[in-house]
C-alpha cells in the first residue's frame, strides 16, 4: 500500500500520470521556496509548465502577468475560492493581473445569456475576488464580448496557427460555437503580450490539471505565432506559463459541480445551511464506530478533511494531528464534522461582512 | 441559335440558371424603374433576392443602408469600377453606406499582411471610389481587423447559428481561417441592423452572381437570429437583400484577375498602356478580314465590346450602333478598337486628375 502522508489528498485521482504522460513538471523544485503559500507548500499545484521563467521575472524584478478566466455561471463556491486565493498570490507576489469573465464561452457552450453572465461575473465572482483580497490596482478585468480590437485582431490571427484536424485531436468533435470558443481561450491567454499592453512577458496560468490541453495548445500557437511564417503581422510573444492544481472533490464525494448545490458551499451561504451540508458530507469513515477504531479513518478519501486541507485550517500542526489522530482511530467524523463546521461557519460570517462593499468595488470597476 | 441583343453580352456563362436552380430572381421586375442607371438598364445587374425591401424603403422614405466589401489586395481596375459605380448609385439613392475592407480575409485566405491591405485600400480602393464620385456624408468605413466590439459580438452569435457541416456544404472543406473569414462576411452584411447603427432596417449588397452561397447563409443566419432559440441576445435583424450583376471578363477572355495585369485595366494606369492592352485584347471578330465582313463579328464574345458596354459608352443608341454594324461586318477590329482606346484614354485622363485630391479625402478618413 502507499504512504500516505498529511498532503496525498487526490492522489488517487493519479496527478502523477499526468507528468509522466504529457510532460507536465512537477512542482517539486519550486515547493520549499514558494511554501508560504499553503496550496503550494501542501502540493495542491503539484504540477507546473515553464514556471522557471516566472521565477526569473521575479528574480530580476521584470514584469510579468497572471492570466485566468472565469466561467460566469451558478454560485461562487469552495472550489472557485481555491483558484482566487492563487490570483491573489500571484498578484501580491506583483504579477500584473488578467482576469477574463468567459462570457462568450458560456453562451456558446451553456447558453449562459450575456445579461445573466454579467450579473454573475458581478455578484458572484468580482464581489468574492475583492472581498478575499485582490486589489484593483495593476489589475484588467474583461469580457470576451466586449473587449479591444487588438484581442479579436490576435484571436483571428491565432486561426491561421491551428488547423481544424488539431482542435479536432485535442477536443473531439468541433462545432462552430466550440471553434469560437476556444480561440477566444487562446487570445484571453496570449493577449497580454500585446504591444498594447507592454509587450512580450512571461505569463503565468494557474488552472486545473484538466485544463492542460488549452494550455499546450496555446503554447503551440504562441510558438508559431513567433515563428515569421507568412506575411502576417506576427507576433512575438513568450509561450505561457502554467501551474496546475489538483481539483476539489464536491461534498459528497465525485466532482464538485456549480449545478449539484448538494456538491458544494458557496461563499455566500447562510452559515447554518453550510454546516448542515458538512453534517452530512462522505467522510472517509468506516461503516461502524467500532471499526473505525480499530482500523482508523482514511482522511485521503474524506471530503470533511479536504476542506481543511484546502480551506479552513491553515496551521500544519493542527492539521497533521487531524490527520494522524483520524487515521489512528481517535478522531471520529462526527467530531471532526463539528470542527471543520466551526471553522466554516467562522469564514463565512467573516468573509460575508466584506461582501457589501467587495461588491460596491466591482460594481465601480464594471 | 438565341436571339442576341445589344445587352446580351455574358448569357452564355448560363447567369439563367443561377435562377432557375438557386432561387435567385430576376431583375427584370425593377429594370424599367431604375433604367437610367446604366448596369440596370443593360441588365448587368440581371438578379437579385428580396430587393422588393429596398424598393419599399424608397417608397416610403425608410432608411435602408448598401453594404459592401473589398479585398484589399492588388490593382483597382475596371471590374473594381463596375462595383463602385453601384456602391455610388446606392449612396445617390438614399441608401447608408457601410464598405468594409476585408483585411482580415485576405490575410487568412490570401497571406495578405495588414499594413498592405491597408496601404491598398487606401491607395488603390477608397481614392478610387472618391474619384468615382463617392461621398463622405452617411459612410462608414472598416477593417474587419479593428472594428467595433459589438461586431465581433455579433460574430460569434452567428457561431452559434450555423453547424461546420452546413459550412462544409456550402464552402468545401473548411480551416479555422476560413471559418473566421465566412463568420466575418456575415457580420460585416448584418452588422448595419445592430442597435449600435441604428437597429433593423433593410441592407441591399451588390455582389457578382459568385456570391450568392454567402448571401444565402447569410440569410438564413439572419432568420435563426431572429427566431428566439436560446437563451442569447437575440438580434432583430431583416434578412439581407442583394442584387446580382454579371462578371466582367478578362481582356484576354477568360477572367479579369487582380494577379493578371493583362487581364484588366487600372483606373491609374498610364493612358498609352492602358490603349495597347486594348489594341491586343480579344474580340469577337473573325480569322480573316473577309470572313468578317462577309459573316459579321460577334460582339457578344468581344471583351472590347464589354467595355464599351460596362463602361465607356453611356449613349443605347451609340453603343447600339457599334453591336449592329459589327454584326452586320461593317465595322472591323481595328478602328473600334480605336474607338474604345480613345474612350479609355479620354475616362482614364479624366480620373486621373481627380486621383490626388480624392487620396487625400481617404487619408483624412482612416
Amino acid at each position: 500500500m502507499k504512504d500516505f502522508d498529511p498532503w496525498s489528498v487526490g492522489e488517487i485521482k493519479d496527478y502523477g500520470k499526468l507528468i509522466e504522460d504529457f510532460g507536465m513538471e512537477s512542482f517539486e523544485a519550486f515547493r520549499q521556496r514558494f511554501d508560504s503559500f499553503r496550496y503550494i507548500r501542501r502540493g495542491i499545484i503539484f504540477g507546473h509548465r515553464d514556471f522557471g521563467k516566472i521565477v526569473e521575472a521575479l528574480d530580476k524584478g521584470k514584469p510579468f502577468a497572471m492570466m485566468t478566466g472565469l466561467m460566469p455561471s451558478g454560485r461562487f463556491h469552495m472550489g472557485h475560492k481555491m483558484v482566487a486565493d492563487e490570483i491573489i498570490w500571484f498578484q501580491q507576489m506583483g504579477a500584473e493581473t488578467y482576469i477574463c469573465a468567459a462570457d462568450m464561452e458560456s453562451y456558446l457552450m451553456r447558453d449562459v445569456s450575456f445579461e445573466d453572465a454579467r450579473k454573475t461575473a458581478l455578484t458572484e465572482y468580482l464581489s468574492n475576488y475583492f472581498a478575499l483580497g485582490l486589489k484593483k490596482r495593476g489589475m484588467r478585468f474583461w469580457f470576451q464580448s466586449d473587449y479591444v480590437p487588438e484581442y479579436y485582431k490576435l484571436r483571428d490571427i491565432s486561426s491561421k496557427r491551428v488547423t481544424l484536424n488539431e482542435l479536432q485531436s485535442i477536443y473531439g468533435d468541433m462545432t462552430t460555437g466550440k471553434l469560437v470558443s476556444v480561440l477566444s481561450q487562446v487570445a484571453d491567454i496570449l493577449h497580454p503580450q500585446l504591444e498594447l499592453f507592454g509587450g512580450p512577458k512571461p505569463v503565468v496560468v494557474p488552472v486545473g490539471a484538466d485544463q492542460d490541453p488549452h494550455i499546450r495548445l496555446t503554447r503551440d500557437i504562441a510558438s508559431r505565432l513567433n515563428a515569421k511564417r507568412d506575411s502576417g503581422r506576427d507576433m512575438k510573444c513568450i509561450p505561457p506559463s502554467a501551474t496546475y492544481h489538483k481539483f476539489m472533490s464536491g461534498l459528497q464525494g465525485g466532482k464538485m459541480s456549480s449545478s449539484d448545490p448538494k456538491s458544494y458551499v458557496a461563499l455566500s451561504e447562510e452559515p447554518k445551511s453550510a454546516r448542515k451540508k458538512i453534517m452530512s458530507a462522505m467522510t472517509g469513515g468506516r461503516t461502524t464506530v467500532e471499526d473505525q477504531k480499530e482500523r482508523g479513518g482514511e482522511p485521503e478519501k474524506c471530503m470533511v478533511y479536504e476542506l481543511l486541507l484546502y480551506h479552513l485550517m491553515d496551521d500544519d500542526l493542527e492539521l497533521s494531528r487531524v490527520y494522524h489522530e483520524c487515521r489512528e482511530g481517535k478522531l471520529l467524523c462526527g467530531e471532526c464534522k463539528g470542527i471543520c463546521a466551526e471553522l466554516l461557519e467562522r469564514f463565512l460570517l467573516k468573509h460575508q461582512k466584506k461582501l457589501p462593499s467587495a461588491r460596491k468595488k466591482a460594481e465601480k470597476l464594471l
